[in-house]
């Protein structure tokens, strides 16, 4: 983990240095604001690790590929959070709130392009293999950032379209990020497509244990309010594989708890757990995760580089599935 | 003219064949939509006589960055219509109000991404030129939108501020297409450097000229309604220059006139306009307009290419600038 550490400290350096211009402020004061949110600056991180694997020597774009995805990452949440009228971010608030929806709009439309603008510093011989990856990613953001929109006014997701929406939305940018850096160390086709598909795969099965720790997570250590997703009625996969398994007489209870506030029923996400536990939803849930878990590690253990050259790949996999703490 | 009707057909041709995925129809349907409201298409076309300008071969990569230019003008315009709250745009529903926020927010992005990825689309050798002007390009047009939503609030805005202003929001774009194509024909820096001035000079002569029409256009032919600046109290480059020559008698039933709807007062029109006539602001108006219009006419004199090659954007210009029918 220290090189790790090194390259987070490195990182969050980048970002602190990097200078926007003063006028108008009301365009880069949020880029400003958002980007000092500290975040855990996985995606840039994994750039860097992507890079590493195929290389000992120092890479030339690598930084500035980093950038070019964490500005696109901070880009998606400035805009999601105005369509999901999320009042806090990283427990501040959120750049609709301190300003206001438009200046959340057009800040996010600079930032995406300032993120087209860091990649655009990559080494000009690699831009037509980098611009590629990256506009796939970003569109398929945007598809999983709709699907998700969509599924709130569907009342049957099934567990295939679930997984296919937190792939777009949110595992691409992890599987596009390594290979930002695979493709910048001059890796094969076929090192980086194993390459994205480790991080593919390990981001649905983070995504995953997500959705079961704010079932079963432990308050003191979840960022997030433990029961949240089943007090908004979030189509995770726990709820959509429990509304797959129900009878009919647990069916009325589950569409009656879903239409309950908890003002209402102070209860709500005790007796919502009391049917993912007639029902074992959490084995199943776990089982789903393992899968994606299973399928990272192997694309990794693919890829024809010695052990040593993976290891920050598997601890940090490690350390995001909370396999080592 | 006649290459420019046969240009402008092929566009139109281009862009009604461009594909996008079925799915998320939320996400793609209204990129269609907009795309579909038949605009004047005059920016791709500038990209094509852009290249023109420098060789007689067809050059590769024209029509790419002229959908580029398409696209992120059209991306432009669906997250602007939701910050000016324009119910209508080219007379149909904007998307925002014939979808809602959120997806003209999303489909706005998406159509931004796929502006970097046609310009991919062009040859490889071109992309570290052609990326970094747009990208500028990109960023000056959010930078002019942010500073028009500010001198909305401002009571004072000076000329020159509002001049820069358009500069950003809406000429940058006209340099910036002429200068994609400049470079995808291999013209010089110098070159490229005259030609963009040309169109930005020219998109802010044509910006005055609109403001102008705004109030003394003619009903028949003036695409918005005569008077419509006035009754908005938009900041424009008229209102600007009384608001700075008003005695302070005027200056009275200047600010009134403002104040006042025109349900209370029907002739605000009328009034504002005896206003203009006592301070001889047409005048004002026009001769800044002619000295952009001048100094756009001077860079494209200073390109070293033949007279006969400079017709069409000679043509084009004169017809922008209805100095010809």
């Amino acid at each position: 983990m220290f090189g790790q550490s090194l390259y987070s400290e490195k990182i969050n350096e980048v970002i602190a240095k990097a200078r926007f211009p003063e006028s108008p402020e009301n365009l880069y004061d949020p880029i400003r604001y958002i980007l000092s949110l500290s975040g855990k600056r996985i995606r840039p991180l994994l750039v860097l690790l992507g890079a590493d694997l195929f290389t000992d020597s120092t890479v030339e774009g690598t930084y500035q590929a980093s950038l070019a995805i964490e500005y696109f990452h901070n880009f998606s949440l400035l805009h999601d959070d105005i369509m999901d009228k999320a009042p806090l971010r990283r427990g501040k608030a959120t750049v609709h709130e301190k300003w206001n929806d438009n200046v959340a709009i057009l800040s996010g439309d600079a930032l995406l392009v300032q993120a087209y603008q860091e990649l655009t510093k990559c080494p000009a011989d690699k831009l037509s293999a980098l611009l590629p990856v990256f506009n796939k990613t970003a569109l398929e953001v945007c598809e999983g950032q709709q699907m998700d929109m969509d599924f709130e006014k569907e009342s049957l997701v099934s567990e295939a379209d679930y997984i296919e929406m937190i792939r777009l939305k949110t595992s691409v940018l992890l599987g596009g990020a390594l290979q930002l850096g695979a493709i910048l160390a001059d890796a094969s086709l076929e090192h980086q497509s194993l390459l994205y598909a480790f991080g593919v795969n390990l981001g649905i099965a983070f995504q995953l244990q997500d959705d079961i720790l704010d079932v079963y997570g432990d308050p003191l250590t979840f960022g997030k309010q433990v029961g949240g997703d089943i007090l908004c009625n979030k189509k995770t996969l726990l709820h959509i594989a429990l509304h797959k398994a129900l009878n009919d007489e647990d069916r009325q209870v589950f569409e009656a708890l879903l239409k309950t506030d908890v003002d209402v029923e102070p209860n709500k996400v005790e007796k919502m757990k009391d049917l993912y536990a007639k029902y074992d939803i959490l084995a199943l849930a776990i089982q789903h995760k393992e899968k994606f878990t299973a399928v990272a590690y192997e694309k990794l253990a693919s890829i024809q580089v010695g052990d040593t050259k993976k290891s920050p790949l598997h601890d940090l996999a490690d350390t995001l599935m909370h396999r080592k703490q």
